[in-house]
């Protein structure tokens, strides 16, 4: 059975809640329950923080010993150097992924210091981009 | 039945072929009989053309019509706005692939026209990238 | 009596069909025909091409002989460097043409590698920017 | 009967005395006269101002009178979001146009702060910019 | 009776100790008491921290309960997207303030991630813009 | 009793009349009697103009006698170093307030000349900037 | 006997009252006379102005028959096109002058609109900065 | 006996007939001719075209089985991603060829994406140019 | 006897586990071992965090009673705007050291936010930079 | 009796041989004579090298005994951060010269590293610039 | 009998020493006495400098007096202006050489300040590009 | 017994004379002998040269026998390729040391030529740099 986590960064917790014509309605604990009726094979878990540090602090409990993580690292995708290194210390593979398509928001947000450390990157499906990571971490 | 169309751009067609450190041995056409066998209740078709303006011409020919686009512009992402605008004037939603992960590649790589107005972007996963891209379209 | 060109680039050929909250209701064939029709002594002809080396090709087929080409390239405005240097290879006057005003879209689109080869630029006016480039070149 | 005013920036009274292989040797009077003669039917009348803020003084006097501006800002075309502002704030439409193709000229005559808030932009065909301007206000 | 919060973020608990050529010699605690008594009929509330995850968790455990946050998020208003993405995505209205003018200082300074999800920006006046952010709160 | 003055620079005489999203409908004259009548024990003046070079000439006026300046110079704060140099040569402490939030708008709007050079800044609160300029000066 | 113009530009009225550390503690005015009487066999005049627009009315005036103008465009040298390019469309030549060392200020102050039209430049010199201009002036 | 293509890019069937001042007056054909008279142990060919992804697919025909490449991309030199891309897919060496001196031209020609993938490049020397691509390769 | 503090910062509490080709494969606590014992005279203590903000409190902490720190700030070395802010606001002098050669990296790790307001800089030297960082306090 | 160097860098030992369209037919030596002639009361030397070492073992040599210096560094002005170091490390003053006026030429000659070391800059006035750099040096 | 000068700029000396993985393990004088022999009716000379005024000094020796000379200017050609000015002054035909292909080193190296005042540019060919450059020499 | 050369670049000459508040009043040569005094059992060596090809000749002459370098390339490291090719050429490893913190200064002094190619870098410790370097290298 595979270990897989997703992993949040600042602000998801408030995912129902916030600008709910960018990130949508439906909050993340329901969107979690269904996803892991999915994968009834996979050991799914779930961690969120607001604290960029706390983030890194995970992915070093979990990076040597589970078979991937699913990470939305939000607004630190673009200007945290120190997740990028964490990533690259690590030996699971993460998949970076966005619930919007960061490419029609803000310039800043169209540059991740993540992705060149991570498998690869799903970005505007909505909920679906975290199902889509999850598939293409089960595919490798 | 659902129509989508896997549409590659130039240099794609040698896939197998080139530079197999960088897009792997395995050529497209096995692989997409591979595909099809999958998604057996979705009618996929493929095409491939190393010319900027037949793709656009594919665009607008199936644009208005099928249920979904799986694009790979190849380096046409990166330099073509006649594609970009292809791609908006359409109705077919359009989700953007790539083989590679652009982001660990040339500084250039790193930008694309197209993904804002496509509406998704998948890249990194290998050939997976395209199944993850019917996956995207077909859960829409 | 005269010979002039209206020469249009990608996506063009959908004007009518297109967004049409930038580009207008009006397809171009009825325009061009009432076009026509103002400007008996003028014999215009039209070409519209997807594909960034027919249209070259098209002005190095009339650049010779025409007394005058109006064109709007599209996106190739701003991407292509071969289509200006096919303007300032051929003796035929061009005069730049866009239906909308570039200026109050994208960035990109407020650069053009073609306007330091045409005679002037007509930005704005709908579609009447090609009859005020008829007028533009009659008036020469 | 239609209120068009021609509204001239910064230098331009030395028209026909001033660098002519640029700007031509026709003075500007001259040329109004025979445009009035064309518009018959057209209250045409001029303005000139060397200075920034009469050019906004005068934009405020008949922007929300006027039917339309044709308004060459010359150097503050490039250098004046005060003018700019202006145009955004008053009623009246107003066409931007230069007697020079401004693209073959200094990389700052490229940018234009007014063009965005400007119905469209005509360039380069001499003083026939003018005419073309007022043509192109006609025919809203 | 309005609850209004005043957050601050790193180094700002050294007020009155820290370069005080720069920020003064007044503690905060004493500015704080005084600001108090100037507004009886307001619920003001202090919060500091270093970390700006909790400056986040802040924003959000009061961000759709109070009727203001005046804040000065010191170092991180220049280099934090998620402080930004929190401000969005709270229902109360935030004030930027600043100590110093920060216009005079390193070029980095004069760029904020919130100034364009706050209410309003305030800088320059000492501990005095603390006050004028209430002030400006409670003016709405 | 203190003398201060309100300066506002070009477009700012058309207030409750221009663009009415974002500067508000309330003419300044209105506001102005309602600040006067607050501020009782204060000398409060205005001076408006569209001309660069007569906002200078007012800020060379009072600026060795009056006891502080709320400077509104509208599009000028973005262009004019002549301004910026004015308020360094002067000894009265000049204020830069705007009424929109700058920072929500177009980048060339994120710079200010002049703010170095002023005690302070203020933006976003519309009218109500000016009497939270008068507040800073009063406190100082 | 020749006709020589010192033109001022903007702050520079202020001279000996303004930035002395900067500027030095002698008012224009008496500068003006010893040099004069340096130059006996030379008519030398002077005209100042805050404002860009009487600049270079001053500049169509005198620019067709002065010998020569030594220009100290304060500010409006980093910032006007329009002085440039009246300096361009006259014929009397125009020797650039600053008093301070314009390099060892802020970066926007090494940059002159104005050079390239100019005869040449001098700079850093104090007020000696416009004897050594007539100086180059004469030598012609 | 060897293989070597030489293959012309955009506008350059023109050669002879465009700008002479800068690529002088001979026609390619007849330069041909007498290049391939003095290579009579090589089999040289000839291919032009206009269109991008002809030019792609012509490397893609000679590029497993040639000796080599003289490629004077022209314009796609500066624009061409897929271009690059394609020469780094073949095996043949290719070399990058231009009849002007590009360094002497506008900035934009100055960057080439192809000069990365190729041997090396050769350019300013005229038609000279194509035959010391020649020699280099048969120097290998 | 001298007190200082060996400060590290992300990622750091993984050497000897983490991209070991980069930073070698010794662990740091065997390492701090035989430093301590190198500096029998010297108090030297430890701290670790992946928090920016608790290296802030540390800095508070220590930053008015100890003689020096030596500071490895990890990725937040080029991010962090907030611990440049601590250093500069305590009295302790730090020195800042990097195991590896950041010049030798990626672009983003040529720029330190920190290094204006430490005393020094070494880099590049492995593990050895910790120690020569405390000969270069133990020298002041 | 003042020592005055006049200091000369890479190729103007040309002067007179070299491109005389932007310097001018004159050689050095026969200018040097006159100066010589014209400033009897000054001890006038000179000095020329085509390397950089030497112009700054030159300006070692006479940098705390001589009353000024006239330096054209010619092509070092702008890209030697070796000689405007030396300049600021001697006692001597230094005024900057050009013959020709450097901002009518090259984009990358508009800036110079030993500007802000140097008393002052005169540029645009032939030969005649080494006169009144003398002339600048004795008015000090 | 034509004089062809090869001058090789800084470091050349170590060719066949010095990282041979760029250069090539030959060293030079073995290859210049092989291509002498190769060109019996040119008289072929040789020079080396690691002094970037050496060189210059060396274009103004043989530069009036030469037929040509083939110039490898190492690590000048990307920063010197000075050797730039120098072979625009001499009136001897220059062709800039690179033994390696620059454009797929550093990005520093994609620009050279030589080129444009060059004949032609030969990059790639290993030592064989010296051969290439005579070639084309002796072919103008 | 090693071979360790300290290799000082321009203006360090004047060390002691120089701008005492940045360098520090100790003249070179008494520091170098106090040094020498230290590490007996090395040999230690010095040169200084202005001239950047003589600093080249040197490392090319010690580069492949001595056991390490100290190297203070003064404002060389900012603007020398060569010198920085030169590292990269010999065996000799390379410390580079500055006396300043080069951070504290002026922006084109942040950048290094030289860091890639060296072992690591020191600075900001005075005069104290070079024995820190010397320690890094026989610790080596």
């Amino acid at each position: 059975m595979k270990n897989i986590l997703i992993l949040n960064g600042p602000n998801l917790n408030l995912l129902g809640v916030r600008e709910k014509s960018i990130y949508g309605a439906q909050d993340f604990d329901s969107y979690f329950s269904t996803l892991k009726n999915n994968y009834e094979s996979v050991e799914l878990s779930y961690f969120q923080s607001n604290t960029e540090g706390f983030i890194i602090d995970k992915l070093h409990e979990v990076g040597f010993e589970y078979d991937g993580i699913v990470l939305n690292a939000g607004a630190y995708t673009h200007t945290s150097v120190a997740i990028a290194d964490a990533i690259a210390a690590i030996n699971t593979p993460v998949v970076e992924v966005h619930i919007s398509n960061v490419h029609t928001r803000e310039e800043f947000r169209h540059h991740s210091y993540l992705s060149k450390n991570c498998v690869g990157v799903i970005c505007g499906f909505g909920l679906d981009s975290y199902r889509l990571g999850v598939e293409a971490l089960l595919a490798r």
